[in-house]
């Protein structure tokens, strides 16, 4: 094994034993509850980390795209749930093509997603269950009430060759009140419908420790929780010490006394702020500020640093959303403390559809 | 050939007839102010097209990363400006391998920098080509005052191994003439202490059309100019009628009257704003506005469209900046009006480092 100092940069360090960690903390509250965990792998793309939150406990798998289900069905996942809306001749002989190999689940949340789910599914031997997307307050995808959350399950139970599967939401941040009250609406008039949901899935790591909150929820999807970043630190739901993705860089100019210059840009933390100030947390200067990012050179603000970073100098920076990170590179690097373990290819990784 | 309408999506196009138009624009209007051209790949990371801006006349290409070089390098560009500050073992020695097989030069700002190139070059055959990076207003590296410059390029002349080739700057958009004015003094204090600078390299898209008024520049550095995007019609380089990338995306729900979601979020568009509001044009809805992405989900408010897009269909969507877009696809469609010429490999795409 060699040290991580010696890797070149940028680079993208995992921490495997925070990895571990993050994963039996999550998978231990939720069995606690009762609560079924279906994690997201967007955040790591990596098939490996999939299938040990499955070991751990993991009823299945959530993706985002067909081509992220695939990667992981080649790699031997069985379980997966595509909370998307699947339209278009290509993406839906996919869909069709994967509903014979495993056990793939989808959502809808307009009659025109489930015609043409129907009209693929229809006569197939095996029914693709889908669900009913809610927006519970998010204001992205979803039905708008639970009468049209209704109304939409009757459609699908209704059409050939789909199954109802219950209802399915990606929530506000810090709205959980206000999601469980929509979520418990639609489970009673769908059970006044005669239509009980099999499954209430709910989503998000920024509420993930009141997601026993929304008891109707019988699952719950998070995904930053396995590497943690400063937008969940931001939110209370761990410490920089549970951050398990760090971007390697190496100050590369020191222009003046206050400026450092890195060698990670947008195309290695991404402009993503989450509504924060600077682009990420460098772990040896928390004093310092990421005040601009162009794409091949992070600028760095040092006003408010005792010590200075010198030419040369590696830096970890904690970014601020670590799912897009996982998107910019090829291969990540699995470390152990300062050691590393294995450079991987990120499988999933660029599966735009 | 087929019709894009029939492509999957989301989908990157490159309009070739535009691609060319704007090639040659900005070559004819280098060639008649005397500027040589120096492109860089950076926009659209495609042999092709640096081969293409070369046999227009272009002296060569620019890159930001080694990886890039190397790609380029391999498929058969002999004259490469790479500038940045080159610093590690690994690094180095990938630029020595560069050196032996095409004409490279890089930039430094930094005697550290300066002393790393030296101690890889010093006994080499053919000496490395070093220029000075100057902050002649942006505050991202380079050296601070022409007598900064100086002393900088005294200690290049002075090094084994390296050669003084100038001087470089990646000016602040929109300050020409303090620009111009930092450079022209910078090429007096060289000259006076008998470094005269076979080249100064000029750089950036925004201030093109008046890259002839930099009068010391010997050369530019464009990016963009090969694809416009939105930020650039900001900044009056040209209309939307010159954009030759754009995003072709699904309406994959239609939730409310006023919202539509495209299957197109920041893993297609990226979170770059540049200062704008919104993230891209939709082409056939000029008035609806990009209001939110997140990874796969662009949310889009219709208020102000007298029609609005129904769920299937296809959007074309001109992006903030082209060159981030260029980074998070693997292939890229190349087509000539509404026609699919062909689907290509984006060869230098997620070279980090």
């Amino acid at each position: 094994m060699s040290n991580i100092a010696e890797l070149d940069t940028p680079a993208v360090l995992i921490d495997l034993d925070r990895v571990e960690a993050n994963l039996k903390r999550v998978q231990d509250y939720a069995d606690a509850h009762g609560l079924k965990l279906r994690p997201h792998i967007k955040t790591h793309k990596l098939p490996r980390f999939a299938k040990r939150a499955v070991e751990l406990g993991a009823v299945g798998i959530t993706v985002q795209k067909l081509g992220e289900a695939e990667v992981m069905a080649d790699a031997g996942i069985t379980e997966i749930f595509l909370p998307y809306n699947i339209i278009g001749p290509a993406k839906l002989a996919r869909l069709k093509a994967l509903a014979a190999r495993i056990n793939i689940a989808v959502t809808a949340d307009s009659a025109q997603t489930v015609a043409g789910l129907s009209a693929t599914f229809a006569g197939s031997t095996k029914p693709l269950t889908v669900l009913v997307e809610c927006d519970t307050g998010m204001g992205r995808c979803g039905v708008q009430s639970p009468t049209e959350a209704v109304a939409l399950a009757q459609k699908i139970a209704a059409s050939p060759g789909l199954h109802f599967g219950g209802l399915m939401t990606y929530p506000a941040a810090g709205q959980v009140e206000a999601n469980a009250k929509w979520l418990a609406d639609a489970k009673a008039a769908l059970i006044a419908a005669n239509l009980p949901p099999e499954v209430v899935s709910n989503g998000g790591t920024p509420d993930i420790w009141r997601a026993h909150e929304v008891k109707t929820a019988t699952e719950h999807r998070p995904g930053t929780y396995i590497y943690m970043d400063r937008f969940q630190v931001a939110k209370n739901v761990g410490g920089f010490a549970d951050c398990a993705l760090t971007v390697l860089a190496t100050v590369v100019s020191r222009p003046t006394e206050n400026r450092a210059i890195i060698d990670a840009g947008s195309k290695a933390l991404t402009s993503d702020t989450l509504g924060m100030t600077g682009f990420g947390l460098i772990e040896a200067y928390p004093d310092a500020v990421i005040t601009g990012l162009s794409e091949e050179h992070g600028t760095i603000d040092l006003t408010n640093c005792p010590t200075k970073p010198a030419i040369g100098e590696k830096l970890r920076i904690i970014p601020n959303h670590a799912c897009v990170v996982s998107n910019l590179f090829d291969s990540v690097t699995l470390i152990s403390g300062d050691q590393v373990v294995e450079t991987v290819h990120v499988d999933a990784r660029g599966r735009v559809d």
